[in-house]
């Protein structure tokens, strides 16, 4: 199945870029766009289709049907909010054409993350959410902490997991959790425990039944 | 002194609830935006300037003199290459005025980075380089990988450091050195070795001398 990507902006010609350098075979990519004139990449694993996306033919002709996923990316030419009433109304469109196609929506706003939600998103993507907090991050840091940088180095050369704490481990500490997945490469950043998230856990802590665990490998 | 923040927009609105909701006492903020009508936000500590950052008046308004930082953020009203022009003549200006003062510039283009720097921005914030990592990340996740959830976790309650090793610890094994660290409620990310950076390295790997350490806290 290929992957359809709605909007051509920076954000997707770095997306599909990543799709480029991180498989020898990337996947088929239709990029649909309502204002680009072509294709606005030389890329041959990327078919362009100029069109309106809440229209059901454009969904169409992107060959939804067979598609495996569908990221939505907010559309730049519009103040935020209209953005993100666009995103809901593209969410609608392709989620009543297809019921259970994992649908990844970017939302700009607080206030449209759960009218995005209702409209059908698998997952709802605050991007400046996370921004605003690496912009903080980096004003508070000295100068030399190049969080931004950091972070950028962490997501392009690890993969983010959550998993159960096998039960033996109950009792333990996080100390002795994290020292023996270390052995085994994966850097334990935190627990998952009664939907609560807890990064850097105090070391003394002791592992619970029903902990999960985020770690990076 | 004062942070003067140039842009009006949710990353803006968030940024200043970030300061707020970590501060019993914010630093005072001064909002320059072109376009808002009257101050946005009903915050005692945020005082609104209605003009334009292009001319030297606004950012006397904004008594640049006397200010701790600037913070300029793209303008969503315009294309994405045309909002980082408009970042670097807002760069240019506020340098012109002030030497040393740090500024923050956001750059949504990669080909307009090097153009933010030789404006003179003490840092470039390319927030759609980070953004495409996260949404990429997010789409190869299982679905139980809500990688934008748990970067939002650490960098709401975590500082990412860099730091110089001891000498007393060349020579030793990353494995030790986290396992130490971690005592001290510190996680070891990965290394800075000769300009290059290292997550998650190999537990086996040796602490070399001039190793850094990115650990958070
Ligand atoms: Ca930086
Ligand atoms: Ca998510």
């Amino acid at each position: 199945g290929h992957i359809i990507i709605v909007g051509w902006n920076e954000r997707t010609r770095r997306l599909i870029y990543l799709f480029k350098e991180n498989n020898q075979k990337p996947p088929a990519i239709v990029l649909v766009d309502r204002t680009c004139r072509s294709n606005p990449l030389p890329l041959t694993f990327v078919h362009f289709i100029k069109g309106d996306p809440t229209v059901d033919e454009t969904w169409q002709q992107a060959n939804i049907d067979e598609a495996e996923k569908i990221i939505i990316t907010a559309d730049q030419s519009l103040k935020e909010v209209e953005a993100d009433y666009r995103s809901t109304l593209l969410t609608i469109t392709a989620r009543g054409i297809h019921t259970d196609i994992p649908i990844f929506t970017e939302v700009l706003t607080e206030q449209q993350k759960n009218n995005v939600q209702r409209a059908g998103a698998t997952e709802v993507i605050c991007t400046n959410e996370t921004t605003s907090l690496l912009i903080y991050q980096e004003m508070l840091g000295s100068g030399h902490a190049k969080t931004f940088d950091y972070l950028a180095s962490v997501l392009s050369t690890q993969k983010l997991h959550l998993q159960s704490i096998s039960k033996k481990w109950e009792g333990h500490t996080i100390l002795e959790l994290t020292h023996q997945l270390q052995k085994e490469g994966k850097l334990l950043l935190g627990l998952v425990r009664e939907e609560e998230r807890i990064i850097n856990p105090d070391p003394n802590e002791k592992i619970q039944a029903g902990d999960q665990g985020i770690y990076m490998d």
